[in-house]
């Protein structure tokens, strides 16, 4: 009962039109151009190093696209468990017509050859997004985008604040930030006139968020205006030099910054919390940051109540911090949950955080999914992976457990995909 | 299979007559008098004000009830996802014979009109109990209640004791503790003597627990005596004001001494570990407290030891705290299991933690559940939701995987649910 | 269906040859010789101990084997519904032809009887060795163990660090050391010299790993050698009262030097993080353990860093720590999952555990599981407990979920429970 159940309700989630309301898609080069685009997204590449693919073999020079998938696929084998590689073999089976359950040295090299053909459609990307009932999806875009060349309405543009508030004592950043602006960074004024350029330009262009993600040991808090400009001189003077407080302090004083123009612009502040980078110095790129799961929301107990008007889409890394949020977001009107983030995206993580929202918080505050993709084919095999699971929560706990009619669970299924990031984030 | 067996369980559970461990009912006043007092439940007026609804609307002083109710309504459609909803409308359905499945515009005032008929009666408290199954529930009483004017026996004091230890610098807070007792609070010992009155005044009334709720940064230590006067001292001559230091070794040294007279008059110590008050300030009325899920129970360690006689059954606000007490339960004879404490009483978390007690934890450790409720119709649809998961791990994990019988693990469960409120409390 | 798959997927697993990569087995004793020495795990102590027996009663000097095993069994009725008694009643039912699903009053005698009548067969610990399917036991040695008297290819020497690196400080330590080595430990180099003959030795005698059980706030780190040898010299010195400094140091230094040695004699190095000792202090012996879950990973970034060819086995104590430990194998080549230790072996901890381990990490570094027994009677319960929760889970959430072929998920586990034990610790 429960199993058909499962298929009728996903049936119904499977088609719903999406938005993604997270990815690092490039709009000027959203699709894949060859297999290697796709495996090598992190996921694969950090996966076959782990289970003992030398980081060179990946990350050769000037290795040709073919080679690397070749090399890339004596591992998948040792992967085949995991998660991401069905994303892998439902996106070949979906996209590129590909017929087994596994990618081996016998049979990649035709998939290669046909996933490239179809690939060179001049629409392909198009065709990617109509096959998986994208209507639009988010970027992440440096704060010096020009946001330039493509449909906002179809690519959101979304404005990435790591770098200002982390790394800002970086002269490159700083080159940056003038550069876009036209503003020279003298002092605490000619900052803020500078990040508030930023906004009008993002604004501007049509985008719908401010994002950043946060280490575990940051503690936003409103910076008195005399330590912030010590903190900002120090940091103009010293560089990555300048000392640990004043570092500290120019963090915190930008952050509070960046909610305060989101009020002023009304936009919503994606908060995504708990990464430590850099911990595996020796991984392959994008795959070297992890994270301390001793993290806690009372960190931003200052914020949420200083910024009652800014909504903060949470994801959270750990799935230990998941009932945080659940509670902070059932508390504050301007606390809501975002997605199943990296480490917490996999199919036991996500049951167990997203049937917690699902008991706990307003229906209409919860984001279910993003996919965090970097190419568009791994739009539906994500998003399927959490339809299906959305499927067994709804089934099990409310049409089962809490005798909810099925339409009924639907609706809320629905809510969650879809209706919420509209929302949110503004009608598409 | 599976979903038989959990009726038939459910059935057997569901026919136990209960007495609720915990409770926040009002001896003299302990059912609701119209749907407001339903729905002014924190739990809907916090919700509803997350998902959008101005705290004036709720909080307008010299509301009326019904205009109350109806201004809730208005956000019930949002809620509807959450379990704290589905506690409402089975309510409804049970006590008020309800027929829909949703509280909506349409329908909430003959509702409401119903509700308050039905209310009206008389014994409508004791047809509440006797509908409940509900024997006895425990009341939450302030140091300084006089605890008169209703039946003990069904109405079960217990000597709450937050004020007595958090709160002591507020001059309030002497000026009750010094009425109550008639003992002036000018040092150490008459300090200890006014603690010592009340427990004579709550166990002459029939108490059957001391209970506390408790910040997640809060560790219990013996406080040497010079060290304790000195606290005393600070706090009596400076208030509210008083350092750090002084308010935490004071707040040490009651702690210790309530768990000393627990020992003398044989009382069980309730703890609720976890909570910090406060952390929304402009919430409604009871929906500004959270959590930081850092805590751990080695901060008991030295209380856990010192008082192998007393017995604490112990409660966990953040469900990442659960194996911690599953562990401490199992080792220490003197720590039991307690309950599904607010943040931690939704089905998810509720199935995952009773799991790991029930597999790991003495049987006659565990207190399976109490209501926390504050007016008397809550208890059956709480009950019933923990009846429900209890009935699906005894079938899954007990009777399915383990080859028990059925009336075997109705038998843990009828132990869980009431036997060792019995056992631990006292006889009713 | 699923209970089917489930059953068809338990017989494929559990006609798997095992070995069991931590225990700690007695070579020279290592089965029981009456039921004492099963009920005498400190399981079934401490859980009677917990349920209410006092310790006397099970520590009592000379207690008769039969009269111990009379004094506990007072107590199972109210472990019953624990896992652990579990493991008891079918260890009972497999080798000793129990029929009951209780072991009470009226029938442990003749159970004892049975049970020592089949113990005095000579073969008893081959023919339990048989039955178990186990081909080789890794042991717990200590660092001075002469290792004869025992074929090492059937039991399998591991060198178990706790004292050297925890309690160099105790003169009956050192002079263990010395004796073992004949080097006096003048100074930082004979240090080295001593230890490295401990890796000489146990290599000698087929060691195939080097273990440690962590303390939840240990943090190893390079020490710098005039630390070290300050740190050496402060406590040959001053023994146990040495200052905390010195001793932290000397630990980290010994830590680190394990881990050089396990680079030069290709041993794996097994880390079992998270355990308080003696927490409670008056508990029955192994009974005293405890842990504070607040514990990261994070904490080890320095060592994986440093030793990439090192492979790290990590036991976790606390299952909030999973997902870290889930993560970190994911990310670095040199980490694996291993087994589910202690607080964390019970059914519900294990299901999340591993559901989560199997999606997420590459199935070559996933050591699924290990007895951690005393007596080789309980590798056949303790390993039937985790064949059943792999089994449930490959049904769900791979044959089910994903579609696999059944051959395919039996394949997984194989790898799980015996193929990476021979990859990771060399071939048997």
């Amino acid at each position: 009962m429960s199993q058909e159940l499962r298929t009728r309700l996903y049936a119904a989630l499977d088609a719903i039109e999406l938005v993604d309301p997270h990815t690092h898609i490039n709009a000027l080069a959203p699709a894949a151009t060859t297999l290697a685009d796709i495996m090598g997204y992190h996921y694969y590449t950090e996966l076959a190093h782990s289970a003992g693919m030398p980081r060179e073999r990946i990350e050769e020079d000037g290795l040709d696209p073919k080679e690397k998938v070749g090399r890339l696929v004596e591992y998948l084998g040792s992967l085949e468990n995991t998660i991401q590689s069905s994303w892998l073999i439902e996106m070949c089976q979906v996209f590129f017509g590909f017929q087994d359950d596994a990618i081996t040295s016998r049979n990649w090299e035709s998939l290669y050859e046909r996933a490239a053909e179809l690939m060179r459609q001049p629409d392909w990307a198009d065709r990617v997004l109509k096959q998986s009932k994208l209507e639009a999806v988010f970027l992440t875009n440096d704060f010096d985008d020009p946001l330039e060349g493509f449909d906002t309405s179809r690519y959101v543009p979304c404005l990435r604040t790591d770098d200002l508030v982390f790394h800002l004592a970086q002269p490159k950043v700083r080159a940056r930030l003038e550069r876009a602006t036209g503003i020279s960074l003298g002092n605490a004024s000619s900052l803020r006139s500078a990040v508030g350029k930023l906004f009008e330009h993002f604004i501007g262009r049509g985008a719908r968020a401010c994002a950043i993600s946060l280490p575990p040991d940051f503690s936003p808090e409103r910076v008195e205006t005399t330590r912030a400009k010590a903190a900002l001189g120090g940091v103009l003077r010293d560089g990555p030099k300048s000392n640990a407080e004043h570092n500290r302090d120019l963090s915190r004083h930008l952050f509070w910054m960046l909610a305060e123009y989101c009020v002023e612009f009304k936009l919503p502040f994606d908060l995504m919390i708990g990464v430590n980078r850099n911990v595996y110095a020796e991984g392959v790129h994008q795959g070297r940051d992890l994270f301390d799961s001793r993290v806690s929301l009372i960190q931003y107990k200052q914020l949420f109540n200083a910024f009652p008007r800014v909504m903060f889409p949470i994801s959270v890394l750990a799935s230990v911090t998941n009932q945080e949020l659940v509670s902070y977001s059932w508390i504050f009107p301007n606390v809501l949950t975002n997605g199943h983030w990296w480490y917490s995206n996999t199919p036991t993580f996500i049951e167990h955080d997203a049937a917690a929202r699902l008991e706990a918080v307003p229906r209409t505050k919860q984001i279910g999914y993003y996919s965090d993709m970097y190419k568009l084919e791994f739009a539906l095999p994500k998003f399927a992976m959490y339809k299906r699971i959305l499927a067994k929560i709804l089934a099990e706990r409310f049409v089962i457990d809490r005798s909810w009619k099925e339409e009924r669970a639907v609706d809320l299924g629905r809510q969650v995909l879809r209706g919420n990031v509209d929302a949110v984030f503004g009608k598409f």
